[in-house]
């Protein structure tokens, strides 16, 4: 049976390795790099080698950075003595384009899972005691996920902070802004009752 | 306001340009590639480079093949009296999957659309003909998409065709296996009672 030719073949191959692109959706996007005028192409294999090769995490924030400036702890407007934990390097940019945060943030990467065996040791744990420790940080912000993971790391982060005699903070939980009562889960409806405020 | 560093963005630019991918898919799959051991995102970015330096259209078929040999028409078992012209090479493999054709595909490149200004000088029209009338071929199935522009670009290739003396044939339209007659649309169900057949 006809099939596509080897170097067409390895690249869908190449394709469907990335998150929610299955059989067809690699087969569509190949079909398109070699269809179209090939400065695509050429830009997207020269983004991804430069990005790879330019790219480190912050030895200190673990956020992403390029060369050997981050511009997070460069930034003179920011307040170098709030700390926010936060799991991956997209939740920075999601909890920034609130506007709401304007000190460090700390990628711990990733949150404790015995049942996937990972381990305080698999995170960057130790150098987040470090850090609040050397740098005299006022209070520490756990913006991790309000699941069972992320609840299970707050816990276990903030027994260690509390040591370090730090304020240690989670965001409030409670109805998203322009959600329906009715929508809500039982859990955050739970959550937003319990955290009421007085107005 | 922090963001990705500039060899980030620059990879995220890229992939947005890929079809279905929006801006968040775009920054969902950057991270992902920043994330994973740096062996997926070599491969890629290679893959993408070795299929666009080895793979090229076939001068005669218009599908895509690899080195100075076509697959296709090297292929003994195959009928090379017997034509099928498709628009693009992906629906090639649609119907060699069936298993259903063991003739010679010509990928036209595309359907004439007098809106989008693709006239027949824009299509392998001319290599179809030539090829058509050197090959001695007995039959050219017209492969085209069952839809407007397909049903145009098939009239007119008909015409040119009956002019070289050769046997002009279209894929039936009809229910499809496995279908819901309730859920049919109208026009599918006219031609499906139009060419039914007895029993």
């Amino acid at each position: 049976m006809l099939d596509y030719p080897p170097a067409i073949r390895r690249l869908i191959d190449a394709l469907r390795r990335l998150p929610s692109i299955g059989p067809r959706g690699a087969e569509r996007l190949a079909l398109f790099l070699m269809q179209q005028d090939a400065s695509l192409a050429d830009e997207l294999a020269a983004a991804i080698g430069h990005a790879r090769r330019a790219v480190r995490p912050c030895p200190i924030t673990g956020f992403f950075t390029e060369g050997a400036h981050s511009p997070m702890l460069d930034d003179p407007r920011r307040d170098r003595a709030l700390l926010c934990v936060v799991e991956h390097a997209s939740d920075v940019l999601a909890l920034e384009r609130s506007n709401a945060f304007r000190g460090i943030y700390f990628v711990l990467g990733g949150c404790l899972s015995p049942l996937d065996d990972i381990g305080p040791e698999d995170l960057r744990i130790p150098q987040l005691l470090d850090w609040v420790r050397r740098e005299g940080i006022s209070e520490v912000i756990l913006g991790l996920n309000p699941d069972v993971k992320g609840e299970t790391t707050a816990l276990y982060l903030a027994a260690e902070l509390k040591k370090l005699d730090v304020r240690v903070t989670r965001p409030a939980t409670g109805l998203s802004a322009g959600s329906a009562l009715d929508y809500a889960d039982p859990v955050t409806l739970t959550h937003a009752l319990e955290g009421r405020k007085v107005l």
